[in-house]
């Protein structure tokens, strides 16, 4: 009888056990943590990303295995758990920041340029150079929804596709390279797209972006010397020419490389639009689109970054200038201070509430962190050729 | 021998499955999930809040024992994973959402109203009417670090201190009731902050909110027909009178209670205001701060909130039109749209873009969830006596 009880006992004990281990998580499960302070940045060369936090200022991990990111760029769930991650060729990667894993990767078209993901978080459309157009997919599974070709004139033409936004209620905003048009597609029924077409904004529009928290979009000109704007708030938005003029006779853009417009900045009413071919970034008043102001610089200006309390704006440059980062003062507009925080200094994102900025510094194998008040560095974090930041708090913004 | 092998056995088994428990979560511990998507909805009658999230529109929990939540508000932490929530008694409790549970409560003072952390999430101010002043605690512990005595004209008077935001560069601003001044408080150094003073703003500030990413103060006055604005991007900032008579020479505001000017809003460059006494918001240009239309409403406006987009303007209503939600048309300045969601709606808050607005229904003891675009209800929440709802997004905003 003692040996039977025992081992009534042991058998009790060893399914208690097993059952005891069966609902444990597995010995790598993550720790519960809040999302709101992940991001990720991009190591163009390795195909991967590198997971961070921004409260301590520290690595969680790498995700590898993203295939090709030059120019990638990422957008967030609401939910501020997953990352969509855009390449160059054609590859659409979904994240999982808490458990630091690749969910699935799926390679949706030959080339493509970003993308965006709707309000509620359910849909993700990339814009795509070949074949020309614009695919949407499921953002829980990457299965296909929808395809919207980008045909254009004779039915065999399709156009690349750029400058693909999301904008309130449902819709992604695009612009056809080729074709000159803005298209405003509302997916409120996915099923059934409905898409309203803006032909004849002018030449070769290369890249496009919403402004004013989704009220404005934006269109760089590739083959005029002015822009296309198309403000989403009339019931029937009709594109108009804006800034005509603004390259002052320059020459024509460099064919080697396509310039980006989302470098462009909206900080106390104005727009800050890197000035392309000059040393220059220009300012125009956010509301009747006139030019107040052109502020010299120290390069050619990449991206231009507000300071989330836009009492700043914050300057990259192209080579030889790759070092440099200018900071303009918006009340003066001018520059008022500049820093050199490393080699080849390619992105630059602030901490939502400016708490912090962070800078890839490319050619220091480094991502380092300052404090935008005095200037000093706080931290910093070995990335491999880092290029790309974004953190989450992009999930909670429009036109992303 | 066989039983004491079995007993080794049975031992071993023993700590086996004690250890196994140990470092087992709680049957309670809850999955893995981002924080992007979380939010608490205020039961003031019960002392409690729900938690929910906005993904699904579901509710996850309750958390209760948070005493008087009357006026209650609250901010998060940057990883969006605790709520700070600030009680009419003086109350200070931090929540997990996480967890789904009350984590630490302070009593801090007698009577208090609202609160802010600052951007880098490591310190809370709270606005206190008794003692009057403002004190900070590490937000981590929730230790006392420092107080700032609201002390004016004689050294025995203390002011209520209202109106508390957070401002970029760790400074925190707020008004002193009694003593008709705005103060600027710099925690660069927690133990030794910097307050800058502005007297003489005009009598009794009875509230302040920080507009236009944090640029501006602006303060309401009890005893004026006025309001006073602070720029905090002067090096200096001198405080200003701004549309002065918007009254009209209506009626003194009503003693019984204390009105709030949170309810304002800022969207297409415009501020509305509701107009204290009047059926009617009023709009002022957010630049020159002129009046530029006073829109007419179907009854006393309480808060007016900006569509993340800006494109509208929503609006509800003290009794006995406190079933009323009015849409204003930001575009063409007037009512374009209403609403009668359900009974005494006393808040209304929106998902960071747009996608879905949140109301609370106090009499019909839910929360109900509306589709933006269409006016729809979409889902409804049973909440005990709601007021109101905070959403995580909040984290990521400056001058919350």
């Amino acid at each position: 009888m003692c040996c039977s009880e025992t081992h009534v006992r042991v058998r009790a004990l060893t399914e208690l056990a097993l059952a005891a281990l069966a609902s444990m998580p597995l010995a790598a499960a993550p720790p519960l943590r809040g999302t709101g302070d992940l991001g990720i940045v991009i190591e163009r060369e390795a195909g991967s990303v590198v997971l961070v936090e921004t409260t301590g200022g520290t690595r969680l991990g790498r995700i590898e295995g993203l295939g090709d990111l030059s120019h990638a760029s990422a957008v967030f769930s609401p939910d501020a758990r997953y990352a969509f991650v855009f390449g160059r060729d054609g590859g659409l990667s979904k994240l999982d920041l808490l458990e630091a894993r690749l969910v699935r990767r799926v390679v949706q078209a030959g080339n493509s340029i970003g993308g965006a993901i709707s309000a509620d978080g359910e849909l993700i459309a990339v814009s795509n150079y070949e074949p020309g157009g614009v695919r949407v997919f499921d953002a829980a599974t990457l299965e296909p929804i929808a395809e919207l070709a980008a045909d254009y004139g004779g039915a065999a033409e399709r156009s690349r596709v750029v400058g693909l936004v999301d904008a309130p209620g449902r819709r992604f905003v695009f612009s056809l390279y080729e074709a000159g048009e803005i298209r405003v597609a509302d997916f409120r029924d996915p099923m059934a797209p409905l898409v309203d077409r803006h032909p004849g904004i002018g030449r070769l529009p290369y890249d496009g972006m919403l402004l004013g928290n989704g009220r404005y979009y934006l269109a760089g000109l590739y083959g005029e010397d002015a822009l296309a704007l198309l403000d989403l708030w009339e019931s029937r938005p009709a594109p108009r020419t804006v800034l005509a003029g603004y390259r002052r006779g320059a020459p024509p853009l460099p064919v080697y490389k396509m310039p980006h417009l989302e470098g462009c900045a909206v900080a106390g009413g104005y727009v800050f639009l890197p000035a392309v071919g000059e040393h220059a970034v220009l300012v125009a008043d956010a509301r009747t689109w006139r030019e107040v102001a052109r502020i010299p610089l120290g390069g050619q200006p990449v991206f231009a970054v507000a300071r989330p309390d836009e009492r700043e704006v914050w300057v990259n440059f192209a080579l030889p200038q790759n070092d440099l980062v200018q900071v303009i003062d918006v009340a003066r507009l001018e520059v008022s201070r500049e820093l050199r925080p490393g080699r080849a200094i390619l992105h630059l994102e602030f901490t939502p509430r400016a708490a912090a900025v962070w800078m890839s510094a490319r050619d220091d194998d480094r991502v380092v962190i300052h404090d935008p008040a005095t200037l000093e560095r706080t931290g910093q974090i070995p990335v491999d050729s880092p290029s790309g930041i974004f953190f989450t708090a992009r999930a909670h913004r429009i036109g992303m």
